[in-house]
C-alpha cells in the first residue's frame, strides 16, 4: 500500500478499498465536472438523484436482488434496525423468533421485547457463542411474525453456515458480512446491515425489504421508522446521509472491477483459509470458533493468556498491523478481514505470527 | 474560489468552506500520521476517541455552551429531533406548545401529535409564513411540558427575532442558523440542528440538552431515540457518524480562524444585508419576508412571474450561481447563503440581479 498506510484490523469502521478513497480524495472538491462536492449537493438536485439512483441500481445488480424488493438507505446502523424491523413486523401476531449467537443478536431481541413477546429460538451461549445451532434445534414459535438472525457475530467470529427454513419471514442481519459473498436475497424478508464494515462510513444502513411483508408499525412509530414512509419516499422523507452513499457506490464500483461477489468471495476464503490454517498449525494459538462455523470476515484467537495476548497486540503494531485487540467481552485477538484488507495485509499477519510464535516456543 | 467551483446557494446540504474540503481531502487517506482515513477508524479507538472528544469541546468553546449541558452527536437529522423530542419530553403532563412558523416546525407538530396533546401556541400560516409571531401573541398552555420552535426558516426565510419567554423548557430547532450568530444556550432546554447546512455533511444532528430537564420516554422508545442512553454512552451507544463529526472539526476550526461567532455574524450580516439592500432597490424582485423577520441565512424572493423567475435561475446556473429555486411550496427564488457561502458569490449574485434587471425594466 501506498501513502504510508497501515493495515488495520478493526472490526469496523475498518479499512476501505485504497482505490476508492483516492477516488473519494480527488473527487471532494469537484465531483465529475459539478464544481462542488458530494457533501455539498442538495439531495434533490439532479446531480444527486443521478447519484443515489445508480448506487442502488449497482447494489441490486452485484447482490442480485429481485425486482420484488426495495432497497433504503437509512440512518441510524444496524441498531436503529433492531428497532425498526420489530416495530414494523411484531404486530402481526405480536409475537417473533430469535436466535442468539452472539452480543448483537441479543441486543436485538432486548430491543424487540419492547414491542412483543420475544422466542428464543436459539441460544449457543452455553458455549460461549463458538458454535451456530442447527436447523434441527430451532424451538420455532408456530405464530412468529418473523424470524430474526445474525448471519456474521463480529465480536465471536462465527458465520451461519446454512440459511435458516422457517415458517415465518427471515429478518437477517448482515452488517459483517453483507458484500463478502453471494447470497440469495429470495430467501429472505428483511436483510440489513450497517455500512461501516462492507460498504463505506459509519452512519447508515442499508435495507433490503420483500415488498409483501405485512408491516404494521403502531401508531406512535417516530416516521423514520416506518418502512412504508421510507419505501414510499426512496429513502427520501428527510435528506438522507448523502456522501455514505456516494462512498458504497465507489465500494461497489470497486467489487464490480474485480469481478463481482463470486470473486470477492473466492478471495476472501482464501484470505481466510491462509490464517486459520496458519492458527490450526499453531502451537500456541487457539482458534475461538468450531470449523464449520468460523466467520470468515472475522477471526478470532487467543494463546490463553492475557499478558501474553497483549504482547502479541503491542508487538502487530509496531509492524504496522493494528486493531488485533479482541471486543472486551471476549479478549484475546480478532483480525478482521473484511473486503478492504488486501491479501498481502493477512499474509503480513501470518508472517508476524510465525515470529512471534518462534520467539516463544 | 479555486478548482472550477461554483456558488452553490443550495439550502441544506450546502457549500462548505474551501479550505474545510482542502483539509479533508489532504487527510483522506491518512490522517494526521496515523496511517488511516477518519472513515476506517474503529470509533473505540484512541485515535478516534481524540477526535470526537476535541471536537465536542471545540462546539463547546465556539458556542459557549454551559457545563450543565450535554452534547449529543445522532442520526438521522432534524426530523429524528422532531420524534425524539417530543417522545423524551412530552411524557412529563402529555402536553405541549408548538409554534408553527414554516414547513419544519409544522412536521415537528405533527410529529409530536404522536405522543401527546399539541397546543399550536401561536402560527403565521395566516400570511404565508412571512411573518414572526410576537411574543404577546403566544397562546401558551401552563401545562406544557415544553415549547418547541424553529429559529429559522429554511423555505419561508424568516428567523425569530427574539427568544419567546416561556414557563416551559424552550426546545429549538436551530437547523438552518446553527454556527452562524452567538447564541444564549443557557436559555434553551434543548437546542438541535441537522448538520447539513453550517456544520457538514448530512447524516447527523448535533444535540444540547440541558442535564436537569425530566426526560420521560415511554417503554417502547427505541433505544437511539433515548437521550438517557444518548448522555450516559457520550453518543457511543452504537457507531456514531464518525466521519460527519470529524467535518464537523474542521469546520469549527475554520469558523475559530475567522474570529469565532461573533465574527462570523458581522461577515453574515453584511453578506445578508448586500443582499437585501439590491433587492429592496429592485423594481423587478420582491421580498418574501417582512423586514423584522428576515433570514440572514435564507433569502426569499421572486418576480411574481413564474416564467421569468425560471429564466433568472436558469442565467444565474450559466454563470455559476446554482441552486436558487425556491422550494416547490414556495416558488420563486431562495438564495442560502450560509457561513460557508463567501461574500463574492453573493456580489456575484447582486451583479447577475442587476444584469438581469437592466435587461428586462
Amino acid at each position: 500500500m501506498g501513502h504510508d498506510r497501515i493495515y488495520n484490523f478493526s472490526a469496523g469502521p475498518s479499512m476501505l478499498p485504497e482505490k476508492v478513497l483516492e477516488r473519494a480524495a480527488s473527487e471532494l472538491l469537484n465531483y465529475n465536472g459539478t464544481g462542488c462536492s458530494v457533501m455539498e449537493m442538495s439531495h434533490r438536485s439532479p446531480e444527486y438523484d443521478a447519484i443515489i439512483v445508480s448506487v442502488e441500481s449497482k447494489l441490486r445488480r452485484v447482490m442480485n436482488i429481485p425486482d420484488n424488493y426495495s432497497v433504503l438507505f437509512v440512518q441510524g446502523g444496524a441498531t436503529m434496525q433492531f428497532s425498526m424491523a420489530a416495530m414494523n413486523l411484531m404486530g402481526k401476531t405480536g409475537k417473533a423468533d430469535y436466535a442468539i449467537t452472539g452480543e448483537f443478536s441479543k441486543k436485538a431481541a432486548d430491543e424487540a421485547a419492547k414491542y412483543g413477546t420475544v422466542n428464543i429460538a436459539a441460544s449457543s451461549k452455553d458455549k460461549n457463542f463458538s458454535y451456530i445451532p442447527r436447523q434441527s434445534d430451532l424451538k420455532l414459535d408456530p405464530e412468529a411474525s418473523y424470524f430474526h438472525y445474525c448471519m456474521n457475530n463480529t465480536i465471536f467470529g462465527s458465520k451461519w453456515d446454512y440459511i435458516p427454513e422457517t415458517p415465518a419471514p427471515l429478518v437477517c442481519d448482515m452488517s459483517s458480512c453483507i458484500l463478502s459473498e453471494p447470497v440469495d436475497v429470495s430467501k429472505f424478508g428483511i436483510i440489513y446491515a450497517g455500512a461501516q464494515k462492507n460498504m463505506g462510513p459509519a452512519g447508515f444502513a442499508v435495507v433490503i425489504i420483500r415488498n409483501d411483508l405485512d408491516l404494521c408499525p403502531p401508531d406512535n412509530t417516530p416516521v423514520l421508522l416506518n418502512y412504508k414512509t421510507m419505501i414510499k419516499n426512496k429513502s427520501m422523507y428527510n435528506t438522507p446521509p448523502t456522501y455514505g452513499i456516494y462512498m458504497l457506490g465507489l465500494v461497489l464500483d470497486w467489487i464490480d472491477e474485480l469481478g463481482g461477489l463470486e470473486r470477492m468471495a473466492e478471495i476472501n476464503r482464501e484470505k481466510a483459509a491462509l490464517l486459520y490454517d496458519r492458527l490450526d498449525r499453531s502451537k500456541l494459538f487457539r482458534l475461538g470458533v468450531e470449523k464449520p462455523f468460523r466467520s470468515i470476515m472475522n477471526v478470532t484467537f487467543s494463546t490463553g493468556d492475557e499478558e501474553l495476548d497483549n504482547q502479541f497486540v503491542k508487538g502487530a503494531e509496531k509492524e504496522g498491523l493494528v486493531s488485533l485487540k479482541g471486543h472486551r467481552s471476549v479478549g484475546g485477538m480478532r483480525a478482521s478481514i473484511y473486503n478492504a484488507m488486501p491479501r498481502e495485509g493477512v499474509e503480513k499477519l501470518i508472517s508476524y505470527i510465525d515470529k512471534f510464535e518462534s520467539e516463544r516456543l
